[in-house]
C-alpha cells in the first residue's frame, strides 16, 4: 500500500484525467520526443495515447517509451488508420498537426470538443495517410527562419492550449471519466 | 548573393524580430533541449538568447549549440548575475520558470513588456542564484503525476503565450529593433 499522500496524488490525478482529449504519434522515433511528448500528455489529462510504427526500429522504441510511465497508456499500432478509426468511432475530431500555410491556426479550435491531435515523424512529418484520415489540418504559426518547431514542442504548444480552453471550461473540476474505470484505476495504481 | 526569395524571408524574420524578449538557460546541457530551445526562440522572434554554464562540459554543449543556427545569436555566460544585470540595465523583467506552487501562474504575466524567462536545468532545475535574481518565478500548471515538463517544452509554452500576446499587440506588424541594427543584419545575412 502507498501513503496517504501519494493516494490523494493518485485521485486528484485521476479526477482530471481527459479521456475525450489525446495524440496519435505518426512515426515519431526519438526517445527523448517520446518521452517529452508523455510527460505534456501526463500534464494536461491525457490517460490514453496512441503511437503508430511502419518500422520495426520505430516499434521498438515507441515500445520502450509505453513502459517507460506508469500514469499514462500508450497503445501502439502499425497503421494509422487503425487508431484513427476507432478515435473517430469515439466521436473524436482529428487533428493533423503540420507546418504548412493551408492549414488552420491552432488556436481556431474548439478544443473543449472530444479531439485527438496527429503529430508527425522528426524527419518526414505527418504521412499523406494520416492527412488522409484527419478532419482538418492545423498548425502553430511561426515568425523566424527555421520551418518547422520540435515535434514535442508543437504537441505541447497545442494541447496546452487545449489545456486552457478546458480549464476555462471547468472540465479538470469534474470528473470526466466513467465512474467504473476511476474505481478501478485507483485501485490498480494505489495497490502497485 | 542569395535569390530574391531568400532575401524576402530574411527580411520578413527581421520585420518580426522582438528584441525585447529572450531566454536565458541556467546549465541546461543536453543538445535536443537546447537545439528544440533555439528553434522555438527563432519561431516566436528572438533573436539574442543567453546561456550560463558552470561545468566545463555544459559549456562546450552550449557553444556547439551556439553555432548551430544562422539565425539566432546564443550568448555564453559563467555566472547567472552577469546576463540578468546586462537584461536587468535594457528595462527587462526577469521571470524564472519553475514547477513550484508559490510561483504566479504564466497566463498572469504581461509579456508585452519586455521580458527575460529564465530556464532551469533538466536535473536541478533553475538555481538558487537564478531565482534571487528574478522578480518573479512563475509556473505552468500541470494536471498529472509527472513533476515537471521537459525544459523545451516549459520553455515553448510561455514563448508561445508571449507570441500570442504580442500577435494581439500587433508586436510582429512593426519594425522592432533599431533601424541600423536591422539594415547590419539584413546585409550581413543576405551575403554570407
Ligand atoms: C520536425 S516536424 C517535421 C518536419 C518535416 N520536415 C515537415 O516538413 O513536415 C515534426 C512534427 O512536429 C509538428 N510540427 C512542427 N512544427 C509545427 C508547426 N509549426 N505547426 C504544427 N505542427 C508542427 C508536426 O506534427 C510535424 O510533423
Ligand atoms: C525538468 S525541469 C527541472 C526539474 C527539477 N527536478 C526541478 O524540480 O526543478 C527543467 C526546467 O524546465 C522548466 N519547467 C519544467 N516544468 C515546469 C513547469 N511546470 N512550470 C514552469 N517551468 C517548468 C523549469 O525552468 C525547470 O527548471
Amino acid at each position: 500500500m502507498i501513503d496517504s499522500e501519494r493516494f490523494r496524488q493518485i485521485r486528484s490525478m485521476l479526477r482530471r484525467r481527459q479521456p475525450d482529449l489525446t495524440v496519435v504519434m505518426d512515426n515519431v522515433n526519438k526517445p527523448h520526443n517520446l518521452s517529452a511528448l508523455i510527460r505534456s500528455c501526463d500534464a494536461v489529462g491525457i490517460h490514453d495515447l496512441h503511437a503508430v510504427s511502419k518500422q520495426r526500429s520505430i516499434h521498438t522504441r515507441q515500445h520502450a517509451a509505453a513502459g517507460s510511465s506508469r500514469w499514462t497508456r500508450l497503445h501502439l499500432w502499425h497503421e494509422i488508420k487503425e487508431p484513427c478509426s476507432a478515435l473517430r468511432r469515439e466521436g473524436m475530431q482529428l487533428l493533423a498537426a503540420t507546418n504548412v500555410a493551408a492549414a488552420v491556426d491552432f488556436r481556431e479550435i474548439d478544443y473543449t470538443l472530444p479531439t485527438a491531435v496527429i503529430l508527425g515523424a522528426e524527419w518526414d512529418g505527418v504521412s499523406k495517410e494520416a492527412i488522409g484520415e484527419a478532419d482538418r489540418t492545423i498548425m502553430v504559426q511561426t515568425h523566424g527562419m527555421v520551418e518547422s518547431l520540435n515535434v514535442s514542442v508543437a504537441a505541447a504548444v497545442i494541447l496546452f492550449e487545449a489545456e486552457r480552453q478546458r480549464s476555462l471550461n471547468g472540465m479538470y473540476r469534474e470528473l470526466r471519466m466513467e465512474e467504473e474505470q476511476y474505481r478501478r484505476l485507483l485501485f490498480e495504481l494505489s495497490y502497485p
